[in-house]
């Protein structure tokens, strides 16, 4: 019998997916150097040689079948190894290779991690702006997602409205930082608020309370930005990592979830994720792209790019009197839109041929997101575009 | 909290993982070219030559991000292009890219048809012996699995108990042909009685009944066999793919979901493939490794040494007394052990170092699978050991 559930998912066509069909159709009409594109995150800047030598080394190797071949259901040991010994030595956290589990990007490690400490009826709480996709990660395991409205100060935590909201039903909280869509990290007197507060809950209620740390940009920070590695503070926090921003592949789905050794339940939770994955047929990464970033964990693409363009728009934005929280890093930020109705002003933005993504299914309305990783001669022709946005407000 | 039927599951530790660790120890002790390993559906041959030189050739391309980049839900277009193509040509069907969903193997693409096609209280049918694995995939969208007892006089269909058991809860059909792990290939007449049975119901029951085929083993087919493409036979047929066998690229985990452009739902189900990616955070194959084996869609490493240890063996195992049904394809075969308790006979195996693997898990008890895609030269020195094996039940 078809699946109504999934049928009924088809409806929702996302607005980032039409404003991007939207700027590829227009990009056919004036050339897609004309269209100033600031919906999707795809990096713009090309992965480190370092990771293609790798690649190509590995595939013309003598013996094939060691490439190819299966990966255990956790990841292959030696690359997990690696992660580990890489974590532990950046971050100081006790990590082995029983701590990891390879996943297919942090979306697949969020997923897994979700399944394994939320059940049928308990609740996971996130805060706005979240990325929407964890709509359907949380569902899936049956618990109900519940957002924390926003702290639009400063895109730290509401910290008001998300005590009033705790109960003994929640078992897990979700964070990303440095964020999409705003661009802020959370400080560390915000973690180390979070933390406390979730082990005086852990105590109270007598269960643990998992911190699902979502952090794709970990590795894009911002000068003197002070942005802490989220585990570093909580005993039972699961870390979700992606190499596609930091290394530039987000096509290749490679990530993993890194469990605090801390954490009472870490190995289990990790042997737990190899089940998990056999109900959905997943099983693991590719054996190949696992091994490939294994040798380069500590690398990064060259990232400068994101915070010059960043400092050539806050100055631009703020300048022409839009509000907005510099970011700290990522390759977003998150202006207030110029009128009430964030959708409205998108669409205004459109005759400029700026494509601005609304953030009303980021549980923000009023705000929009821009993703300026593009490149950086691009960013400064847009400038002329923004000026006429603002103009029309004036 | 802590979801214990994760939890549970990891008490049922496999049987081939038990002996496969085995043989890994006594590998330690005399050397891995001792122990005779017939455990592992690991292909023993290279991937093509075209297959790496196509992998090096994106890899280095001037331009990462088209490659690296973000792949759409379904799959990249071209590439679901190439395989629709690929199968149009082949097998006379009129696919196209909307018919096409690519996936993480055939293991990817059968969770997510069951998912699409199936709902809680749904009854799926498979035939004994079978892929254990069917297991989970059909448990997780709350259907039930029920196992046809096997045909142990050909592998192919027991009619009888199949319709005996069939009733109008009955939404989908698994068949896995050329099969693991009987190396069995379903015959034309098979198919065809198979597929005018399930339009029969269909009339009878007023709903459509899906024919999943999971045919990993498609491309690995003997000398005269009478295989045919399962799709080409039933409408409502939803083709589950691998190349990890075809291509020697287990570790890649790639392949695709195909369904028949004659069903009613075709392009329906492909679409809500990608919504049910979605709950599961694993989006889509690896942008590279899709790009890769859309290029080489048509061609296989050579398959020929499965055919050569296929034929050593049946005729020792056959001359020392063995009841086997001589395998039309795979790397399998399966024959009947010689005590009633094929546990019982596998553990005496050990004795000689041969790695054999009890079928009880497939749902066939009495029996034993070898997985031969192993060095010939290798399945020569272990002929010795099956005669002394032999000898012991004289």
């Amino acid at each position: 019998m078809i699946a109504e559930e999934y049928k009924k998912m088809l409806g929702e066509k996302s607005v980032i997916r039409q404003l991007s069909e939207y700027a590829a159709e227009r990009a056919e009409e004036i050339g897609y150097e004309n269209v100033f594109d600031y919906s999707l995150g795809n990096p713009s800047v090309p992965v480190p040689q370092v990771f293609t030598d790798v690649l190509v080394e590995l595939a013309t190797r003598d013996d094939p079948g060691s490439v190819h071949g299966y990966s255990p259901s956790l990841g292959i040991a030696s690359v997990r190894e690696k992660i580990a010994a890489s974590l532990k030595e950046r971050f100081g956290l006790d990590y082995e290779k029983e701590h990891i589990f390879m996943t297919s990007g942090a979306a697949g490690a969020i997923a897994h991690a979700l399944r394994a400490v939320t059940v049928s009826g308990d609740e996971v709480i996130t805060f706005a702006p979240y990325f929407p996709e964890y709509n359907p990660y949380v569902n899936k395991t049956g618990a109900v997602l519940k957002i924390v409205p926003p702290d639009t100060e400063g895109f730290q935590i509401n910290f008001a409205a998300f005590e009033k909201m705790f109960s003994s039903k929640v078992m897990a909280v979700i964070v990303n930082t440095p964020n999409n869509p705003t661009g802020i990290a959370y400080s560390s007197a915000t973690i180390k608020k979070l933390a406390r507060f979730l082990e005086e809950k852990e105590r109270e209620y007598g269960h643990d309370i998992h911190l699902i740390s979502d952090e794709p940009y970990r590795e894009i920070v911002f000068e003197n930005v002070d942005a802490p590695y989220v585990a570093g503070y909580y005993h039972n926090a699961i870390t979700c990592y992606s190499f596609s921003k930091s290394l530039s592949l987000p096509g290749e789905r490679i990530g993993y979830v890194a469990v605090n050794p801390a954490c009472r339940d870490a190995k289990l939770i990790i042997e737990m994720c190899g089940q998990i994955s056999r109900g959905i047929g997943h099983n693991c990464p590719p054996s190949i792209i696992q091994l490939a970033v294994a040798e380069v964990a500590d690398l990064t693409a060259d990232l400068s790019v994101y915070e010059t363009n960043m400092n050539i728009l806050y100055r631009e934005l703020t300048g022409l009197g839009f509000s907005c929280v510099k970011p700290g890093g990522t390759f977003y930020m998150f202006p207030k839109a110029l009128e009430e109705d964030a959708v409205a002003f998108c669409k205004r933005a459109l005759k400029y041929d700026l494509i601005l993504v609304p953030a009303d299914s980021f549980g923000c309305p009023g705000y929009f997101r821009m993703a300026y990783c593009i490149p950086t001669e691009k960013v400064e022709r847009s400038l002329a575009a923004f000026r006429k946005l603002a103009a029309d407000y004036k």
